[in-house]
Formats: C-alpha cells, structure tokens, sequence
C-alpha cells in the first residue's frame, strides 16, 4: 500500500538558498522562469524569476546544453548548476547553467516589458494584461505588502482573543439597505449580496464576544473614483465588553503597531524594493469631527461646504494638519453626526446629534469606519421607528438584542485602500488583483 | 492632543485568570452574560459565560448589592467579587459576588434552553434562532475547531512559502460553467458568482508560483442533502514547479499534519467538551479510483452502477475499507476519469481516460477535490476544442499559458465539510454558521 506523508522537501533550491553565499562551488539544481536575457555573444546572462525574487544564471556556449534560442523570455525550465562568485551579479552570485531541462516554452512574445524594473506601464494596459503584468517583481510586491496586512489583522486579533467567523454574502438583507445593493434570485427569492457582515458580526458578539472576518463585500455604487471598487476586502471586527468606543480605536492602535512591526520584520526586501515608508503607529492623534473641520478652516482657508460629511479634500487636509502638528500618518476623526451614520450606531448621550464613533484617516484617506453600536433593545427599537425602519427580516438580529447583549462596537477596514495609503499609490486599482468597477468585470 | 497608543487592558479578569486559582481571596472585576441561576434561598448560583467558558458566581441575601430578580438569564453584568476556593464548583472556584452592575437586561427570555450542557433541539429550531443557540456553550465550540482548521492552513502554507491572495466573486464567466452559476446583473452586463477561485488561482501561479485563498464559493445546486450548501468557506490553494500530482497530496498531508497538532495545543477545551476524536495524518493510504471501486465491491458486496463516479455510498465504504485495513482516517482517492473531471484537468499520459487527479475522503465524505492541471498553453487548446468550448471571456485565462506557466496543480477543500467530519456530525448545517439552502436565505 502507498502513503502520504506530508514530505514536501523538493531538490530544486529556492532563490534565497543560493543567494546566501555558502554554496559556492557546488552544483545545484534550481528552476524559475526566464525574465530576462542578456545575449553577449559568448556566454548570455539568463535571469530566472521565482517567487523569492531574481537569480543570475550564465549561459555559456559549449557548456550549457540547451540552444540559447530556447530560453526565450517566459521559458519555464528546470536547471542544474555551478553557484559561482562573481561580484557584477545581484548579491554576488550567479549560476553556470549545464544541464537544462525545458518545463514550458511560451507560445508568443510578451505583450508587456515586465522584465524592466519599473513597469512604466499605463494602469488601464496593466489591468488588460493582468496575469502578465503581476509578473513584474515591482508589480507583485505589491501583494506582498497587502498579505501582510490581512496577517497583521488576523495574527493580532487572534492574540487578542478573538474568533474567526465565516458569514454568508448572500442574504435577504444587508445592514446598510439602500440603494447600492447588488441582487440577485436565489432559488425563486429576492436576495442582495452583502455590504459588510454588519448584522453578522454584531450576532456573534453575542457568542464568542470578540470575532473578526476577512472577507468580500459588494457594493454597487455607481462611484468612478480612484478610491471606489464594486466589490472589496473588508478586514472586520466586533467587540464585546468595552468601556467605551475608544476600546475600539485602541484595537485598531494594536493592530496598526503590531503590522508596523510584521512588515519591518518578514516584508523587509518588498519594503525596500518599492521604498515604502513604514509608517508610525505608536500614537495616533484623536480628534472630533467638528474641531477636524474647523482646523483646516482655519489653517489651510477651506471653506466647510457640508457640515455633516468629510469631503476628500478635507480629508486629505486634516492628515496634512496631523502631518504637520504631530508628524502622524494616522488620525482617527470622532463623533460623525447621527444623521450620516446608520441605525444601529451608539448617538453620544451627552449629544445626540452625533455618535459615539470614528473613521481612520491614514495619510489623508479614510480607511476604516467604526464606533460603539446600540446594545439595548428598546433602544435600538425606538432608533429604528425614527428612521421609520421596518423589522421585516431582521428578526434574527433584534432577537439578540431581546435576549441581552453586552456593550459593543467594531470597525471595517478596506483591504485594498490600506495597501493604497501604505504604497503611496493614486489609484486603488494598482493594489487590486482583479478589480471590479463600473467598467470592469473581467478578468 | 489626545492619542492612542493602543493600550488593550482591562481591568476585568478573563474567565480563565480566574480559574487558575492563584487569585483565591483576592478581590477582583468580572464581566459576563448570566447564563443560568440556580436560586438555593439564602444563595443562589449564578453562572458566567464569557468566551473563554462559565464561571460559577455566587448570590448572597445582604452581601450582593442587586435583586436577585435582575439576575436573569441572559442579563449582562460587570462584578466585583471574592475569589473562593470551592471543591464543588467546577475548577474548584466560584467568586462571590459583592458589588453588581448590570450593563443590559433581556427583554424576553430565551426560546431555547441554552444553559443546558447539550442543547438536545432539533436543527431546525437551532438555525431559527441561530444567534441565541449559538450561545451554548458547546454549540459554539463547533466554531472554535473551524477556526482551527482555516488558521492550520493559513500557518502551514505560509510556513511552505505560499502567499495569500484575494479575487472576486464576482465576474463574468466562471472556471466550471455550467447550471450551478448564481447569475446577477452587474451594471447592465450579465455576471455570475465564483463558483471556485479556480481560473484566479492559476493566474497566479504565474506570478507567486504558491498561493492560497480562504473565501466563499458559490453554487447553485439543487441538492438538498445533509452535505450539501450553497454558499460555503473553500480553503483554496495551487502551486507550480510541481514534479508530479503527488506533490499536492503530501502538501495536504502536510497541512492535516500540522493541524492535528495546532488542534491538540490550542484547542484542547474544546475537543475535550465536544468528546472529538482528533484523527491520525501521519500516514494516508492512496488508491487508484478504479482499484477503490473494485476493493469496495469485493469485499462489502457493493454493486458498481457508475464507473466515472463515486456515490456517496462507495465513498463511505472506502473509508470503511481504510479503517479497517490500516487504521485510516484519511484515504486519497486517485486518476479520476477525465470524463467527469473540468477541461484544465491534466490527463495522465499513460491512459488518457483518467486524470492525474485526486479526491480526499475523510471518513468516508469527500472534503477535498484536487489535481494537476494542464499548463502546455497548445495542449489546453486541444482540451477545450474537443470539449467544444469557447475563448470568449477567458482570454486573460488563456493568456497567461502563453507567456509560459510552470507544471502546476492545487486543491479545494471544504471548510465546513471537514469541519463536520472531525466532529462527527450528520449534517453540515451543524458547522455553519448561517448556512445557505434551497430553503434558507435568513438570518
């Protein structure tokens, strides 16, 4: 009888093995792709590509057994090889090629010069050729970066003593309502794909106390900025048992610190490829949203256009404010008024014009919303029959409430406009794999 | 200015602080959800439930500042309290209760008993009132082992050099095609929902070689059986430079491996209250699906009627056949027929009516469908011709085999299935949170 048993160990080196320097001399056996090649007449430089980074090998003519003409750029091939010294490769070492093997050869030319180092590109071609243009090892990193975050928020949590949940993103109802909901039938029945697991997470604070999702959300907003997709990573989470909706903000505070320190430690080459500036985490400012507006008045003359509401400019001015006052990257902005925030948002009872919750700006966007919800049922009852909400297919969530909830509020982050802000870049596209937006619906 | 500095402590002890015992006569903050009252007279028991498990509180006339009355099930409190060491409290402690504030009170009392050790309600009656069943103590553990299983896999690949990807559920064709697509209008253009990250995954191979995806699939099945959803979490991976399908299968050898034991650290509460059997990894049989067939039929007298296919019956039986045979728990099932497997599927050169394909089968259930898959960019081509199928919409797919992609393959496995499996339950509705049926779009 024949048996699994979990050996993975394979004779092929990984890139980071060879590039150590300890194993000059030795003949080894390493396979990648070819990103580039360099035809000097004599000898060629081949450069293989695989998920660690870039490796030098030298063709030689007489020495390596494959003809050149084979190892075209996107050839996949399986080598063997002298490591060898030579202070002109990247990290100083480079591969003599003498056996090759051919794994795949690709049938046309590469529609995009990804073996370049930056790939000067227009985002619309990038997007067309997407499984292509993510071979560019710039390109790539990117991702990278946005893995760590979703660890950060994960591994962090965890430790926090929070639960992962899984909830569905087809449902009767979504917590926002609306208009930006897509529909879809289900089985005969009207149903939505969800905007965020609002509703569901709030129902598990009532089980496990603390829970968080990373999953997809849908939203169908007719926005064609370069800040809106359709459809998005939302990093979740909801928490029982606060004092008050600072808990949350330090939560966040933990996270942010916590993933500051995961890129600096396991990201260090993507940080430096793409010279992303780490940003501090340490003490982020708080500040309420009426004081926010007024200081960039004040300071920078822009006139308050919309008094409920953030417009992105000023956004963009109140993190210039911190930049400038604290050298913070990060700001959490209080107390949005009631009238902008949904039903089950906490209102500040010395206030109820405005709630008890925050948005993050991180250098100048938001990039999360969160706050202390309603735990009371008659509350939350009496906050509904003015916003004259009807309970049709929400039993299951007010049944929580009835049967007692502790105080609790959570918060939502966009994956992909985190990277965006981390990154420095100007459209969220750049750190989607596949976006959906209004125009885009392939790949 | 005020910051945040991302202080997460509380003055509240957690449950299990309590119950190491080093705390007995000290005075000390706890919060928790009453989860039964036991009313003695002159004391009364009043039981804790917070994440970490129940803590028996007493109740004493003249020392406890609140009404017993208040004290309902369902009520949610913040205390303080003496630790005392009792013999026949669980653990040996119990905390008697001086000061008492309560932080919400239930409207209604609970449809469910709850407080009770086994929740003996029909199914039916738990996913009705989903958010409240939720909260016995050890329907909710269920939730704590699906954890387990998403976190080992997360961990493990990380571990083998794998990196996390998001793609959309959204989009305009799907890898399997086919009746089972929940469609959707997306911006005036026809959609479908993901039925796998199937055509992602690949796409990425070409870019990161490994990765992995944790994210709802959705079909559209009409099957209303005990195993079936449609909506579900699939632990998704693929990975290239592969030297045979055999690589797959010792990658998810070694992914059970390691959550075996994470289950056994981490999570030993929970095994322990719901009595689980944690399965043996360290060495899974594989069999030819033929030669399965045939053992099956051999030795419990079952009747082949489908050649291409296992019913679920033959599935159970060889599962039966393994553990009876050599103790297994876990049995790959191989060279599936090409026929009944999708076009990327890599035929076996040796006999083209098979595929170099597996499924897995835990206990007797199907929680895991994989194999190597086509990478020649012509002799995918030549698949889908003879199937018959069209380019259109899949040119990006297409594309990256063009430029040249490495022998490559991957997995699926079901997260809520294999979450049913280790518990031993009949239904996979058991393990999902909020499950997704022919009949079930709420809560």
């Amino acid at each position: 009888m024949k048996f699994m048993t979990g050996n993975t160990k394979k004779e092929d080196l990984e890139i980071s093995q060879i590039l150590e320097g300890n194993l000059i001399g030795e003949k080894i056996t390493v396979s990648g792709a070819v990103h580039t090649v360099r035809d000097m007449g004599e000898v060629a430089f081949v450069v293989l590509r695989k998920r660690e980074g870039l490796l030098q090998t030298v063709y030689e003519n007489n020495v390596t057994d494959v003809d050149l003409k084979d190892l075209r750029e996107g050839t996949v091939i399986r080598a063997q090889g002298i490591v060898n010294g030579e202070d002109r490769a990247p990290n100083g070492v480079e591969v003599r090629l003498e056996h090759v093997e051919i794994l795949a050869q690709p049938v046309e030319a590469m529609p995009l010069p990804i073996g370049k180092w930056k790939l000067k590109t227009s985002l619309e071609a990038k997007l067309n050729y997407r499984p292509v243009s993510l071979r560019n090892v710039r390109e790539r990193a990117k991702f990278r970066l946005q893995e760590a975050i979703a660890r950060g928020f994960r591994d962090y949590l965890h430790e926090q003593g929070f639960t992962e949940i899984h909830t569905p993103k087809i449902a009767a109802k979504s917590a926002e309502g609306g208009a930006n909901l897509f529909r879809l039938e289900y089985f005969h029945k009207p149903a939505v794909l969800q905007q965020s697991p609002q509703f569901y997470k709030q129902m598990m604070v009532g089980v496990f106390d603390r829970v968080f999702e990373v999953a997809p959300v849908f939203r169908a907003e007719k926005h064609n900025t370069k800040r809106h997709l359709n459809e998005y990573t939302s990093l979740d989470m909801e928490m029982g048992y606060i004092d008050s909706f600072e808990d949350i903000m330090e939560m966040e505070t933990g996270f942010l610190k916590y993933t500051v320190e995961l890129l600096k430690k396991d990201y260090a080459k993507e940080i430096k490829m793409l010279g992303v500036e780490v940003p501090n985490a340490d003490k982020i400012p708080v500040v309420r949203f009426d004081e926010a507006k007024k200081q960039v008045s004040e300071k920078y003359g822009h006139e308050i256009k919309n008094p409920y509401d953030l417009e992105p400019e000023e956004e963009q001015l109140i993190g210039r404010y911190y930049k400038e006052e604290c050298d913070a990257d990060f700001v959490f902005v209080t107390h949005y008024p009631s009238k902008k925030r949904p039903f089950y948002a906490m209102d500040d009872p010395e206030d109820t014009e405005v709630t008890l919750s925050f948005d993050l700006l991180f250098r100048g966007l938001e990039v999360t919303t969160g706050g202390q919800r309603i735990h009371d049922y008659n509350m939350l009852m009496e906050k509904m029959a003015t916003r004259n909400m009807e309970e049709e297919g929400m039993e299951q969530y007010l049944a929580c409430f009835k049967h007692g909830m502790p105080p609790h509020g959570g918060l939502g982050i966009g994956l992909e406009r985190m990277t965006m802000q981390l990154l420095g870049e100007e459209n969220v596209r750049e750190v989607t794999l596949f976006p959906r937006d209004l125009g885009r619906l392939t790949p």
